[in-house]
């Protein structure tokens, strides 16, 4: 089994672990289509990048698990609420109905509302961790007290890159423009990729990082990290609009088309776009090249996402 | 000026102060959008509580104020998605048009979104705070970590009470019983009015007890008088749909009868409605009475809302 599946089969059981539990309960349905969002599959990039940059800095440790979950919730609940019928009234995604088609669109809203309140709930319990921590090894106070900043840093940027400065703001701007049948410039294009897509995945390397003790410059060097690999992945994305397999990738293409979109394929073509994808990419890799830790498994992580079929 | 009336308006300051500022951006219309849904006005009862139970255990300090605006915040989110088409389909809130129905119900669903993930950020604001005092004070670091984790205790009551545990799991089984025609039983009417209404009544006493380092049993003695205050609270909004003037509510009344639901009043009639709305809060300002600190506008703040016409 190659690293990247072991390591992706050990994430999932972490995000799993950290679901909600339905039991007979009256708001069981809620979280039936919460848990029935979340274990759809899919990459598990984003606690992927956030474990690995982790390690790097830090080793392995149970008190980055919690965010990891919490960032998969809430990009599950971002895309549950994108497929409602009032934004991109979507039927399929990875292979089988979204959210809303299944339950409806009433519990698809509230599923998602579930989901990113239960991601800051989630990710709440690393202060239990570090509590727990602290007092098995009877660590100082200004131990406690550092490990206890460093989780309150790791929360402010998950909230900020997950906001209206982050992806509900790239959301905002895309929602506007297909609303409003708007050309999109460049700069707005970028503006929606740099947030509706990059935003978290600069979160997964950040709060890697942060939650592992790195400093403000190695921080704001693995912001520049997920800035690249998150826009070469929504590049990906719209190439694979054109030219993906819908078998392979679980959902419609030709989408992008068929909707008059503006992408980065239709504004600097494909060759171009496919050229952008790996430039953007080794860039990253260079810039990692400066951070601590081994970056084998990060590097493979990474080149598995350049040209990638789905 | 009555005293309610001048703490509603500090109240009303501290959670404009909060809000996100649009400017001219890429993502002014979902930032403008929340901001017509905080600033329609309302009893901003769940601060006013917040701030009240603070003082009572801790003084005057700005540390509560991020929690008063995220609790308002949220608040708000689950309003304006109740209201969207897929749920309520309700146009008219405060004497004024739903978010939805002013901005698209696309943009009143990220409106939503933004909101609650926006309450964390806030409420985030309270550790910087916290930081500011302790390096002002230059207080030992035990202090600074046990004011640290009265902070995190906090962000844990409110993310608790606002998800599937709370407010969420209302909801959900709330717009079950009407997608399914369900006629609900006592016990069920019961959950929905602890959830869907009581949770949030319950954090603000809870929180404004935590962070002003409150005990774990008067934690608890503040969380049953919140859910006094919070059941009482929804028996007097189904006493209002039935009796209430639609001109004093800002919202129309006779809904529940219309749509056939089941409420508080309809299983136990007005007359008995009310004697619970009163025994519920007489109990609670029985139990107001062990806790620290002065009383008397914590008393008046919760007789107001007895018996209240809107």
């Amino acid at each position: 089994m190659s690293e990247l599946k072991r390591q992706t089969e050990l994430v999932e059981t972490i995000v799993l672990k950290y679901l909600p539990d339905p039991e007979d309960r009256h708001q069981h349905t809620v979280i039936e289509a919460m848990n029935y969002s979340v274990t759809a599959g899919g990459k598990r990039l984003r606690p992927l990048i956030m474990q690995e940059t982790y390690r790097m800095f830090r080793g392995q440790d149970e008190v980055v698990e919690p965010f990891m979950a919490a960032i998969e919730m809430i990009h599950t609940y971002s895309l549950v609420h994108d497929d409602l019928p009032s934004l991109d009234n979507d039927t399929l995604r990875r292979g089988r109905e979204t959210t809303w088609k299944k339950y409806g669109d009433a519990m698809g809203l509230l599923a998602g509302d579930g989901l990113l309140n239960y991601a800051y709930e989630t990710a709440l319990k690393s202060f239990d961790l570090i509590e727990k921590e602290e007092s098995l090894f009877d660590t100082s106070p200004e131990t406690a007290y550092s490990r206890y900043q460093s989780c309150a840093k790791a929360l402010r940027i998950l909230a900020d890159k997950a906001g209206i400065n982050g992806m509900v703001g790239g959301q905002c701007l895309d929602v506007e423009a297909s609303l409003n049948n708007m050309t999109l410039t460049e700069e707005e294009l970028l503006f929606i990729h740099e947030h509706k897509t990059a935003a978290l995945i600069q979160a997964a390397f950040m709060i890697g990082g942060a939650l592992a003790g790195a400093g403000k410059r190695q921080i704001e060097r693995l912001e520049r990290i997920g800035y690249n690999i998150g826009v070469a992945f929504q590049i990906r994305d719209d190439c694979l609009d054109v030219i993906g397999d819908p078998a392979e990738l679980g959902k419609n293409t030709g989408s992008d088309e068929k909707d008059e979109k503006r992408t980065y394929v239709t504004l600097h073509g494909l060759e171009q776009s496919e050229a952008d994808e790996r430039r953007l990419t080794e860039e990253a890799l260079e810039l990692l090249e400066g951070l601590p830790g081994k970056h084998d498994f990060m590097v493979e992580l990474l080149m598995s996402l350049l040209g990638r079929r789905n």
